[in-house]
């Protein structure tokens, strides 16, 4: 007898990942949700254009060759309870947040029956992804809304309940293209967690189980706050600037890994990022120091 | 007898500094060049409005009460070493380069008489100052131009030779507004330089020898290369996102200070940063881990 064992799959896009060209990251998607017998839910809860949005994504989809990719779209709570939703979801191998507003994801979804389901289907190793508003919403604290662009304060992030998929991280999306480290740090000084990802646009995190590979076109920005030997968050107010010391600071492209329970990158086709001589890695990549 | 020793004194400004309100940063270098009894000259070689540009300053440090302000505009290398120039900087109490086009300066100021002459008032413990443009070219490897708001790539950033006053480092400016970390971890990257400063807009970082205060509004973001345990630039096209694993990120606002010999912040009005217990630190500091 073959025991599978269930490994939670996560597809957290930085946002305008490419639905006209080579697709990759819907492709990634696409395929840890079955390929060609694929059947998509796409959520559309974040946006305030469904249809516009929804069907850029069943265009990519079919295109792509999926067996069956629906809208599910919920402007309430009680449409999040309704039957179709649910059946919907039970019968889905791959269920994709749209961008939008991800105040309307968690308003609208959290805590209902199609947040159970999802749940549910998560833990049984059904692919879950996010884009833009849909990543953010990932954590079980989000960023809901923030200032970009600006050094770290904490008046420029409001935090808020996630969707909790994956738990003890901050995520910022859109990260490069919108300046968006003082964000990050404002939301990490503010929560318990100590690590936080900012994700490029037309780029994702694959999460398998405690491990994240990056693809896609830009980088995730990894920074790991468990080392910083000081911060002021207790001794400032809203408007004051936050300071931070010695936090760690990754930035990984294509191909990347990153294991979330040693917290540290993984060398592309090699064993550990801190091997002074990595095993299989590249004789033309260049490892300094230990 | 007392033998007073010289210092390096420079305060290098991330752009937009305050000319109108409080002029922190502006007062800062004024007192350093000193006082009422200061002999300014404003170097306008970056800007194609030099008399605009400097006479902002010029109404700014009058206001303050400084004994005397001029500006030196030079166009060309001919310019640059005229008697008139030379003499200006010969009974200057202080230096400041505006903002422009960092290339401006080093094409027609660096190597001529005036450059010399800087140089030697710099070793005598005259202040330079410089912002934005003048900030760039504080290193003796300069950002010449790059683009903002991406993530680390060669092709993003071209190095030139700068003015030689910080050497060692990479510095960018109006880092916070215009999302520059990956400009700034490019430039690192293909330097032999591996301490990093981004400066906020209306900030400054305060050198005094190899002691480092930042003041003003923002912050500035260090980001230490040297602990970095993995980067790929020998192994990448100028295209190709870089990665880099492990460096160390401080965010350092007013009233902090960085030691460039022992590469550490330093607490407000306490010993070193890395002190379980910061001596003199106040109460409300948050200090983490060891």
């Amino acid at each position: 007898m073959v025991v599978r064992e269930i490994k939670r799959q996560l597809v957290i896009i930085g946002g305008a990942e490419d639905k006209d060209g080579d697709c990759l990251i819907l492709r990634e998607f696409l395929r840890r949700a079955g390929g060609t017998k694929a059947h998509i839910v796409i959520l559309t809860a974040a946006t305030e254009l469904p249809r516009e949005v929804g069907e850029n994504y069943i265009r990519a989809f079919q295109r792509l060759g999926a067996e069956k990719v629906r809208i599910i779209d919920t402007e309430t709570r009680e449409d999040a309870s309704s039957s179709t939703a649910l059946e919907a979801i039970e019968n889905a191998t791959g269920v994709f947040f749209t961008g939008g507003d991800q105040a309307r994801i968690t308003s609208i979804l959290k805590n209902t029956k199609i947040d159970e389901a999802i749940h549910r289907k998560f833990s049984e190793g059904v692919v879950i992804a996010g884009t833009s508003a849909g990543a953010a919403v990932m954590p079980d604290k989000m960023i809901v809304e923030g200032d970009s662009q600006t050094n770290p304060r904490i008046e420029i992030v409001n935090m808020g309940p996630g969707m909790g998929f994956l738990p003890g991280v901050v995520i910022d999306q859109h990260f490069s293209q919108r300046g968006r480290l003082g964000r990050l740090i404002s939301a990490l000084l503010q929560e318990p967690a100590d690590l936080g990802f900012g994700i490029d646009e037309n780029t994702a995190m694959v999460v398998t189980d405690n491990q994240i590979e990056v693809i896609g076109e830009g980088a995730v920005t990894i920074v790991d706050e468990s080392e910083a030997t000081h911060n002021n968050i207790e001794g400032i107010l809203k408007d004051e600037p936050l300071a931070i010391f010695g936090a760690r600071l990754h930035i990984l492209p294509h191909g990347y890994k990153f294991d979330l329970r040693t917290r540290k990158p993984i060398l592309q086709n090699a064993s550990i990022a801190d091997d002074p001589v990595p095993v299989g890695s590249s004789s033309s990549q260049f490892v300094k120091g230990q």
